[in-house]
């Protein structure tokens, strides 16, 4: 492998020293609530873009902010910024995508600290975290794409030059959590200026455990839908209308958990089409990582026997390799204190499918919504919407620039990155693998205990380092030609 | 049968008279909040308590304001009243029971004006809805509640005695739609008082139709239960956790659906112990009243095929001799706008089982919560929360008082009433036969279409009309002898 140059030792050291400051423009930038999925928080949205894009000007880029949407500004938009690279760099050019928006914050009460108050709290001892800032997108992804930021920063305030250098377009994206919905539209519409870059390079992803690095070549797809089931015209008392007619919630109910049969296998026709079988080897690979699941459940409250889903899996192998189906929200009838004896108007549920290589994200969508169909109770409608999803994309372990992504990560990190994949879905890497044919490479530093999506997110000081080093690393090889 | 006697006729010229201030008297009870099931309502309750206590005291009556609950006042209080009854009057000593509380408005939104502004509104041709105050609990209870009280002020009026003279205790309850959860400790305590009653009557039921009054001869029991299936100690992202643990929306949907099976029975073991078969006599007295169930399907804005229910029952017979389950609401998850991918941790269903004579209310819950017991997801718990419930209650149809009822109804109202059941419960019949062995006469003015627990709940004039001229009618009979 090839190891590092100087010049990557002064753009290490710089971000060393500017590491305080670093952090604080972290913090400034969690003070922002992007929550994209929210129409009332589109204003905050729109200052995080800015200050991206601020940053960005601050290390040389020239920068655009660009609006999305069916008509433009109806969306959250896009920071698109570019290096130009040096005459003579004969590197890969790289896209690096990440997002600015964030997961929506409740139940709020649930967190210690006010969620857009950014806490920087001492290592605790008794749950092994480290020094760690606590907040919503702490972690996912201001905190990972902050290291980024700060690495092109580093190399600017050494080089001279943006990105040290390197051809380079960085997009940042501000509708990630609510399902990418102007992504493709925008990726469409701007091809000619992405179709340009060689390889994309996202942080967006986790380490395998504390400590120790990774490097993620694979990503669950996702399709992520909101079904309502309508019965009567109007809400009803339950003792006039019980067992005479559909009640939403029962029916929905009824519906919903015919999706999986006694093994846990979804039922929906054609669902598993395009499933790649594991191989021997890669169930060995994997099991070699030596993956603490007992270890992972206790993080979350649960007892070893709770591990549950797909049979003839083992856990990491159902997170890997392995499409699920999730209800993330249900609602009807009464939810309020006490007793209410109603037979609602209707009953919804928030229903996502994690995708793996090579289901289709958009048929996946049309069969679920089809066998919803063919099982509408008598006198009841569906009312059924798509939130977006995105492809599923694993991508080739023996490209350069992934070659030079992990002597990056070896160099700044002093070991070798563990090769993983993760369940989460990045769906812009099916994008950009479908309309531009350009792969991805995950050098992520989250932790599975980050809480990421959950009350109380935090990003580690310590993976927060790792991660800017190794960006700052993977830079310098990319001059010197590593992966050209 | 026995006619009415001049005395009636003096107390329902006086009613005819006093209609309009009748009418003003009831908007002016409706204007009170009396949400029971909600804590923040409590003070309105209370208002709506006195209210009704200082509408009995200008008929005569002695009342008291009762506390309750485990701790006295934790309750909403029971208004009680008391008539001693004409020293020569051999009649029976009548309990009159109903409820001043009122359902939550929730969806408020749905609601066309205020649900606590009442809105006196014309007759209207197109619906066949006759003139008719619109409100939260016009119908349910405090409308019909009021045809009782305007025709013992009637009688009070043109007698000089409360009640006409005849023996009678008035019981009002604040927590009919909370659950009842203090009226068997209050009936326990204050046995000696209401155990001298001979019988009860209660306006809390329906007319057969529009038209077509009707005494109900039985009521469904009820219990009503709340269940939350915790698993992971917090809320997961469900990239990385989807398909390895259990969600507890997954798991919730599909060990409620479990409790029917395909002829939508219900599976839970012991449930139908005690169920009364029906004979082929009722079964073809209740065809033979000529329901116009098409007729009550559309008005729900639901086609004929789908009556839904029990098979080998018509909708009469599942209704006013089956009992059902039926989810009341479900939470869990996001259920804001657009998408959050998270596996939450927990999910909730109220639960309610609507019963029939002979089944034990206390031993379903007990049987129902056994049965998730038995079901729950490996590492996962259940919280199992009581809402009250109580015992179904079938009347006797050849008793003196039940007879003079009957008689008065044709009076009042030019037509004899339709013997009828209702798939509703009221607790308070069950309760006063096993605890005291008082058998209940059900009186009742609503309309299957008055959007009772619903929005733009409504009671039709005419309706309030008959109610009160039968309860006058009543009291004549009584104070003659009729039921003595």
């Amino acid at each position: 492998m090839t190891t590092t140059t100087p010049h990557s030792q002064a753009a290490l050291d710089r971000f060393a020293q500017n590491e305080p400051a670093a952090i604080d423009r972290l913090i400034e930038w969690l003070r922002i609530p992007s929550v994209s999925t929210d129409p009332a928080y589109k204003p905050e949205v729109a200052r995080a873009a800015d200050w991206a894009s601020d940053h960005l000007k601050a290390s040389g880029f020239e920068v655009e902010i660009i609006p999305t949407g069916e008509t433009p500004g109806d969306g959250h938009p896009i920071v698109l910024a570019t290096s130009p690279g040096d005459d003579d760099y004969t590197g890969p050019h790289v896209l690096f995508y990440g997002h600015y928006d964030v997961q929506p914050v409740d139940p709020v009460e649930l967190w210690a600290s006010d969620p857009f108050d950014p806490q920087r709290q001492p290592a605790d001892p008794k749950t092994g975290e480290s020094e760690r800032i606590v907040a919503r997108g702490a972690s996912d992804d201001k905190g990972q794409v902050a290291m980024f930021l700060e690495a092109a920063r580093a190399w600017y305030e050494t080089s001279g030059k943006p990105a040290g250098g390197v051809k380079m377009t960085v997009l940042l994206e501000g509708e990630e959590e609510s399902g990418s919905v102007n992504l493709e539209r925008f990726v469409a519409q701007h091809a000619d200026r992405l179709k340009v870059c060689d390889v994309c390079l996202i942080s967006d992803t986790g380490m395998l455990a504390r400590g120790r690095p990774a490097i993620t070549y694979g990503v669950r797809g996702l399709t992520y839908t909101e079904v309502t089931l309508h019965g009567p015209s109007h809400d009803l008392h339950s003792g006039m209308w019980g067992g005479k007619i559909p009640n939403p919630i029962n029916e929905l109910t009824k519906i919903l958990s015919g999706m999986w049969d006694e093994n846990r296998r979804i039922t929906i026709p054609g669902f598993y089409e395009g499933v790649r079988d594991l191989t021997a080897a890669e169930r060995a690979e994997w099991e070699g990582l030596g993956i603490d699941e007992t270890g992972a459940l206790k993080g979350i409250g649960l007892p070893p026997e709770s591990s549950m889903g797909e049979a003839g899996f083992s856990m990491t192998e159902r997170e890997w390799a392995r499409p699920t189906a999730e209800i993330n929200g249900i609602f009807g009838g009464y939810t309020g204190h006490g007793a209410k004896t109603v037979i609602p108007a209707h009953a919804t549920a928030k229903v996502s499918f994690r995708l793996v290589d090579d289901q289709d994200h958009e048929k996946i969508r049309d069969a679920f919504f089809a066998w919803l169909d063919e099982r509408t109770p008598a006198g009841c409608r569906w009312e059924q919407t798509d939130h977006g999803g995105g492809a599923p994309a694993t991508c080739a372990t023996d490209s350069p620039t992934l070659n030079a992504a992990r002597s990056a990560v070896e160099h700044a990190c002093g070991q070798p990155p563990a090769m993983i994949k993760t369940g989460g879905s990045i769906p812009v890497a099916g994008l950009l693998k479908t309309e531009l044919g350009i792969e991805t490479i995950f050098m992520g530093f989250g932790l599975e205990d980050d809480r990421v999506h959950s009350p109380n997110e935090k990003f580690e000081l310590d993976c927060f380092r790792m991660g800017a080093r190794s960006h700052a690393a993977l830079i310098g090889l990319l001059r010197d030609g590593a992966a050209g």
